[in-house]
């Protein structure tokens, strides 16, 4: 299968439906929809021709380490040598070193262009952008002028260093420890797992993030604390030289993902850093969780974007079996298997749950710049609590879509797509990570739960709902859009009063929070979807409306809307009815009980 | 992770459910409970000791050609010797040929453990079964004599062959040849794909059934005729003697199942023999059609088990967090991650979509007994339009099922799910065919309606769902069964409605066959299993209240019936309403506008 990144739908969420013009002008970015477009032109072209390519060898090849060293899949090198040369690294970094600034709603595009040419190569790159966030916002200037240069330019790479084997979701469990030196600097023992890009032939160096104890420190997550830990010492000309006491000491075997290296890290008295304030580790790390989140979120996108196109693809040229009310392509031995409406069902559900988290992610990007960028400090509040409502319901929701669309793309091709040549069940394996890393989706769920909607009594939650039901009124006025909206703000009202009853249910029992926090986040992605859907349909009416050459694609948006409406939005009240069935049927199972 | 065979869960649906040794008798079988009993606990000992510690190592090792020849992975060999020597081979074989003549309502769960143990292992003799049904129904006496003691012991192995690359759901369009010879055998020239077992280094023989055309056979499926032709022709004393003019032509490269041999035959001008009529061959194959869907059914079971034991083991063991309303091990970093909410959600769901499907599983063997050894015609008959209706449910249902407790499997482990050695992630991998094979879960689905519902007007379907109706009474009478009844109650009355609409419905358009299929099978399933799991606490409160010594056990039954009606029936409700939304949603995008 090859890939070709979905410019003409990227326009339409970009600038048809979220003005992202306006947004530039907004954060004070002088970014034109012309030179937006040309960007995100070339950026596709870079997707498809230079990185779609090695993605197929590179599951089949793997990473090798030998003497200590990780050797990447053939050509990602080069690749690579390309991403910080064209200066794809740089597109988010900051100004003041070296970074092109752009805003997340135009560079999540090109994550997702990425992410749909290979999730393996995009993995080198992606925790670089949440180091420099880190190192940002919270290092020392001296480190920052050390580091950040080099690494916005993708000179070098970052990871994140969180995991060890007692201690994955509970970080509280963490043993690394850091002893202070004479000199400022820390040595640092223990071993963490997972570490994706940990060693790497890519990069000149590369920069960990690692959490950490310090010896005095309290126990559990108050105690931990961030220390930037180079492979590379930097020499008095702040190039990399000898040797940190560090190393890969195993790669990970893997379901997929096979073209990205996954380390384990011993830390052997290492030299490194602290960044931010002692003990407030979590804290620096979770500035750029968000981040990290939404990068994760996006991946599910892109493969989400991928197993369409590939599904697509074979289902108009695959001939097997006639029509249901007859030949279609009467010449040919059979019909193109796009006629029969199951193999229509999986592909529209492809494509809107697809393009559905183009738009959600479109909007949360928007939330994310408006946080970090917009000039007015009520502004950037607003935007920040709206992020953090979205950002659990992005990862957990994009990455099951991932899930999910990969395995009708798999469908779609029968025995074939059990076959590795093909490339669909690479798909399916590669995306079953995205689920897990970053936090798991229940880990999303209850983050969503208890801090994003019990944290403010459910308030932002009802503030957004609010925001989306006003935009429903535009298109009640529309009498073809009139029974969409009817659904949408029908549907609104529900998960209001949803919301509300899950405070109250989990006030009553802490339980609750847990017993209903995957099903609530399922709904409420749904929903969200929906609403995003009926704005997508009300800009195409317009552009129908006001006779666009482009009939078709509006027409097809439409009939998307109405497809999503009524036969995938009705998982929401699945969801709904579950997690309204109360926490007792999951607690009052005795654990010897489980099996006999 | 290690497979243990769910054996006291077994002996609930077989003797305190459906009443095996009752069920035996009536079939004229000499087999008590304490036989059976005894005879699963030798196979859980089998598929425990023998077949299970193989898995692990098969997926890694994977199938090797070398010279036209296969070699399977280390100890697939012996395991299979003793799988002959033992007698587990010749367990459902007909007794005039060596066979023991189980029913399958007890060989369906020695299946199950053969499939929980090991998918790639049980690949290699679950077509034998298939291949000895239709050789003993269609075969001349003679092909008989040659050949079917030898299948049944197990000595020989028996394949399907019936893809072709442009032939997979549409047999219409299959290519292979057989020019009828002087000596009454015939000769096939032709290609054949995903033949699984194809080529093996574990039995004496092979035989392939192979589709193909005989010179002047009417075009499509009305041309198509049934062969047997064996890997080694047989000497004048009846042994395996020279080869014959086939080979496997390569390996596929899969997702997983990477123990098993998946086949491209070449047929070069092999000597093979006809099976039953000229141009019947598809009637020929469909008769063991129902005995191989229901063995990929079990698949999906067998996965569902192994995944389910794999995450409970883990959920006990693996010390995370600390639960909701506060420490409950609080002697130990953290509690066992069992004791969180949403991993009982994920847990409950596996268990109670295991064991339903294990119930569902039991009555549709129970279908299949009857519709071959029942003494009275009717009664056969009246078997056979039953199990016809539940066959593609349970292919279908049980693989998605399979699949979706294994992705719950690797979710539960955290990041260590996607690590191979745990092996969680191969029983995703793995059971993903079984969506795929013996006709796509999307074609059952349409098996399932045109053939099953449409075709008598829904009739057997509603007589299902009356004497499942008429269960419901005697858990109405108790009060604390009175709600669920209630709710199964109103769950089969809409059941019958949604029927009957959909049948008018496809009168109306045939586009509607396909656009309810898969949402019907998959509703159908769920209201089934709520069924069944209605009659499982009934059996349960019957023992409470009979003061068993096993409370433990009952109870856990009652809470797994409330959990399932409460938490994975809302499933029903979805489907319902996505089937009744009509064709018009999936018909209406021109297929040119799909993507632009």
């Amino acid at each position: 299968m090859s890939y070709q990144a979905p410019l003409r739908d990227m326009r339409f969420v970009l600038h048809e439906l979220f003005d992202v013009q306006g947004h530039c002008e907004h954060l004070g970015k002088g970014l034109d929809r012309e030179t937006i477009d040309g960007v995100l032109e070339e950026a596709a072209r870079f997707a498809a021709q230079v990185v779609a390519p090695l993605n197929r060898n590179s599951d089949e090849q793997g990473c090798r380490l030998q003497d200590g060293k990780v050797t990447t899949p053939d050509g990602f090198g080069e690749a690579y040598r390309l991403y910080v040369e064209q200066g794809w690294a740089s597109m988010t970094g900051p100004l003041d070193f070296g970074g092109q600034g752009f805003p997340q709603m135009v560079s999540a595009s090109f994550h997702e262009m990425l992410m749909g040419a290979s999730l393996s190569f995009r993995a080198y790159s992606g925790l670089t952008e949440g180091t420099v966030l880190a190192l940002d916002r919270h290092g020392s200037p001296e480190l920052k002028r050390a580091y950040l240069a080099q690494l916005v330019s993708g000179a070098w790479s970052g990871t994140m260093c969180l995991t060890e084997p007692q201690a994955g979701t509970d970080l509280a469990l963490l043993r690394t420890r850091a002893q202070p030196q004479a000199d400022g600097s820390y040595r640092l023992e223990g071993s963490k797992i997972f570490i994706t890009g940990g060693d790497q032939d890519l990069s000149d160096n590369i920069v960990h993030l690692v959490l950490a104890r310090l010896p005095d420190a309290p126990p559990g997550v108050k105690g931990i604390s961030l220390f930037l830990v180079p492979k590379r010492l930097l020499a008095a000309d702040g190039r990399p030289g000898e040797g940190n006491a560090l190393g890969c000491g195993a790669l990970e075997h893997k379901m997929g993902l096979k073209g990205a290296s996954t380390c384990v890290m011993n830390f052997d008295g290492a030299t490194g850093w602290l960044v931010g304030e002692p003990n407030q580790g979590l804290a620096c790390m979770f500035t750029m969780m968000n981040d990290a989140r939404f990068q994760v979120g996006l991946q599910g996108l892109g493969i989400a974007e991928a197993a369409f196109q590939g599904g697509l693809a074979y289902a108009r040229e695959r001939l097997q079996s006639r029509g249901l009310a007859g030949p279609v392509a009467p010449d040919k031995p059979a019909d193109p298997i796009i006629v029969h409406p199951d193999v229509r069902r999986m592909l529209l559900t492809q494509k809107t749950l697809s393009e559905g988290c183009r738009m959600l992610g479109a909007y949360t990007a928007r939330q994310l710049d408006l946080e970090h960028g917009a000039s007015d400090p009520a502004e950037r509040k607003a935007a920040a609590r709206r992020a953090a409502l979205l950002i659990p319901i992005v990862k957990a929701f994009f990455t099951d879509v991932g899930q999910e669309v990969a395995s009708l793309g798999v469908q779609l091709y029968g025995g074939h797509g059990f076959i590795r040549e093909w490339g669909m069940e690479q798909l399916m394996r590669d995306s079953r990570i995205t689920q897990l890393y970053e936090g798991t989706n229940g880990i999303q769920a209850l983050d969503l739960i208890r801090r994003k909607v019990l944290g403010d009594g459910a308030a932002e939650l009802n503030g957004m709902i609010e925001e989306l039901a006003a935009q429903v009124e535009q298109a009640a006025q529309d009498p073809v859009l009139a029974a969409m909206a009817a659904r949408v703000r029908a549907q609104l009202e529900q998960w209001r009063a949803l919301g509300d009853s899950v405070v109250a249910a989990c006030a009553r029992n802490p339980q609750e929070i847990g017993a209903v926090s995957v099903d609530f986040l399922a709904y409420s992605a749904y929903v969200l979807l929906a609403a995003l859907w009926l704005q997508a349909a009300t800009k195409a009416r317009a552009a129908l409306v006001g006779g666009s050459d482009e009939a078709a694609f509006y027409q097809a948006k439409l009939q998307s809307a109405d497809f999503y409406l009524r036969r995938v939005l009705p998982r929401a009240g699945a969801h709904r009815e579950a997690l309204l069935a109360g926490a007792d049927c999951l607690m009052a199972m005795a654990e010897a009980d489980f099996a006999f």
